[in-house]
């Protein structure tokens, strides 16, 4: 018997189960036996919580629901394993030998990462034959090693649209006006850098677009705006929630430190919401901060075709490598230099993939806009259409 | 020559350039000779800001763009005319005689119905034989004499796929917790309501529902809250934006009163925020509040084909009761009693229409959900995916 164990770490995105079907899928095809999904995580395996997904997803209809159902189908953690006690450890691969466990596949960010590269390390410290492998998934796009992250470009897609149907909401008034869409991204700013694909030939909306790679200097973004609004009266300016001073304060922090409100909770405004103020006060146009919420990292129903596609393939491929004997490793794509747009499914040790991160290159920052190599950067990341399954109007989604 | 001036006002949605195509369309093939847009709303009229529709819209690959636009192609307005003035009527009656106007539309919410009512009136009083057609259009679903109105379908089912989207992302993890989403709307609940539609058989959520029609009682909604976390751990509430105790004040503005922030402005806590907070303090569980921004209102991509169909025809149909020599009214959607869901449009007086607001009926309120009732008078109007043509990954849009 030769069974495996799939399971999933951090915050959802909408392809993270059409990685997860991949790792299913392949499993299926392959000589696997049983395949167990760990329930939240690496805590599912210590816990011993486990499913069996070998005949709920034998079945096409189900596997193609659960491509479509965002956030995290077998549930998620934020655990991270010690790096000072053995036991855990112990425990962990003491489940693996009592579930014939010979292969473990983990979908996740950063931190899921490092949970690759201890269990395999120990692996190795103990002479087990049980192959670790990390299969990437954040729509952060900040993991290094790989072109891009699954997840980034439904995400970017979703941002992308967003941000244009925002542009034309924000403009049907004649008046001068600034909106401020805030975009999640604490420290890489992929994510509102692809809100430069929101432009088409008719407008230059949005025409500001702020990353937290780049100092965020107040005096030159009210110049800015106020430049525009005299010329095109509606503004639009994309900023990611991360936006820091040349101090490297946070713009959301520098302005409402020590606010509290009746009940006497801190009241941390959001970046845009400092942005809609500071424009109102000092050029006295009407200001709205839009804050994209959690639909960032979860809306399959605007899913990319492109992303979701390479999502099931990667996990797919991560099943043959394992089986090909690779363990300690990230599955990671590359990108062909030159000509149309191909990706190759590769691997790479998970030590060099494991608890960094990738900031947008400062190269392709300009004068608050993003460089034609953003852009063909980004652009096939969001490319197609999903063609989602409804029922009664509402997008189909398979639970536990 | 008899030319027709047609004029968007309000608040945007995914539909009202659906109607504007409809009017378009059925003008196109009726005796009008030109077709104008008056450039935001009624001001354009006044300020004879009018744009010739005839050609750029004799083109089906642009008219099929302009149904997929959200927003107002011809841009909005938030202006009422005077009561006491004549001077602004005869301006525009001017406008109408230099360019041969024989027939004006408007489409547009509560306000813009006004305008309807008194140009009619105001040409009834000085016997002009312009005829004056009001269009329904409003995400809120707040106007009279129509069973539904343009434009909420889409928002109800975009509504509906978020909320299910974040039912899903924010039940990942092993723990309890509350996701408070906060809905548009200050004084009927409609969208709110729509959030029902994201249950489906395999879950309760949305747990618990919340409308402006019925007084928030605090204590209550944190025994509910408990008792759906003690047993399924996460809890998903939808609110609307207007929710109110029953002393009439807003649960947003009770929270929040004279709190300002370091740079003195007045911080106003958005309703879900406030729930969070009481949540967390309460509870002592993990708390996220949710406002769902503009993209309820112009996300095109996720709109209900039901509702494009119906916007679209409801236009045409406009012009059709015009020249049959209507005036004064209001177009309005009349529902089949029995039977599977079919409608008629017909017209109503304008002044049934105007400056009047319909609420959710109380006996449709239930126990923080809604009944079988709600489900199915929502449930058809949301049905149906259009297939908006993308370029690039992004949804094409058309600018004037």
């Amino acid at each position: 018997m030769a069974n495996c164990i799939v399971a999933q770490s951090g915050g959802p995105t909408a392809a993270i189960n059409a990685t997860l079907a991949g790792v299913i899928h392949g499993a299926l095809l392959s000589s696997i036996d049983k395949i167990y999904g760990a329930v939240n995580g690496i805590e599912g395996v210590i816990n011993e919580n486990l499913v069996v997904l070998n005949e709920k997803f034998d079945s096409h209809e189900n596997l193609n629901i659960l491509l479509q159902t965002p956030s995290s189908y077998l549930g998620s953690c934020r655990y991270k394993l010690p790096s000072d006690s053995e036991e855990i450890f112990q425990k962990i691969f003491k489940v693996f030998e009592n579930n014939d466990i010979k292969y473990f596949f983990y979908i996740g960010g950063n931190d899921s990462m490092d949970t690759v590269l201890k269990l395999s390390k120990y692996a190795e410290k103990i002479n087990s034959d049980v192959k670790v492998m990390g299969v990437p998934k954040t729509i952060d796009n900040d993991l290094p090693c790989t072109d891009h992250t699954p997840g980034f470009g439904s995400a970017a897609k979703y941002i992308a649209n967003t941000v244009r149907e925002i542009c034309c909401d924000s403009s049907v008034y004649d008046l001068k006006s600034a909106t401020i869409i805030e975009i999640m991204g604490r420290h890489a700013g992929w994510l509102t850098a692809a809100s430069v694909l929101a432009k088409d030939e008719g407008t230059n909306a949005p025409h500001l677009i702020y990353l937290p790679e780049v100092p965020f200097d107040t005096e030159d973004f009210i110049k800015k705006v106020k430049e525009i609004s005299d010329r095109e009266g509606n503004v639009i300016i994309c900023v990611s929630e991360g936006i820091k001073n040349a101090d490297g304060e946070f713009i959301c922090e520098e302005a409402s430190s020590g606010l509290v409100d009746n009940f006497g909770h801190k009241c941390l405004s959001g970046t845009a919401k400092v942005l809609e103020n500071l424009v109102r006060d000092r050029l006295k146009i009407k200001a709205r901060g839009v804050e994209v919420n959690v639909s960032q990292r979860c809306a399959s129903h605007i899913a990319s075709k492109t992303d979701i596609e390479e999502s099931f393939k990667i996990g797919k491929e991560a099943v043959s490598f394992a089986l090909m004997g690779h363990t300690g490793e990230m599955m990671v794509f590359k990108r062909k230099k030159k000509g149309p747009y191909t990706i190759r499914i590769e691997s790479e040790s998970i030590e060099n993939a494991a608890n960094k991160e990738k900031c947008v290159p400062l190269e392709w920052i300009e004068d608050a806009s993003l460089t034609i190599d953003a852009v063909n950067y980004l652009k096939p990341l969001i490319e197609g259409e999903t063609q989602p399954i409804f029922e009664n109007g509402v997008i189909k989604v398979i639970r536990r």
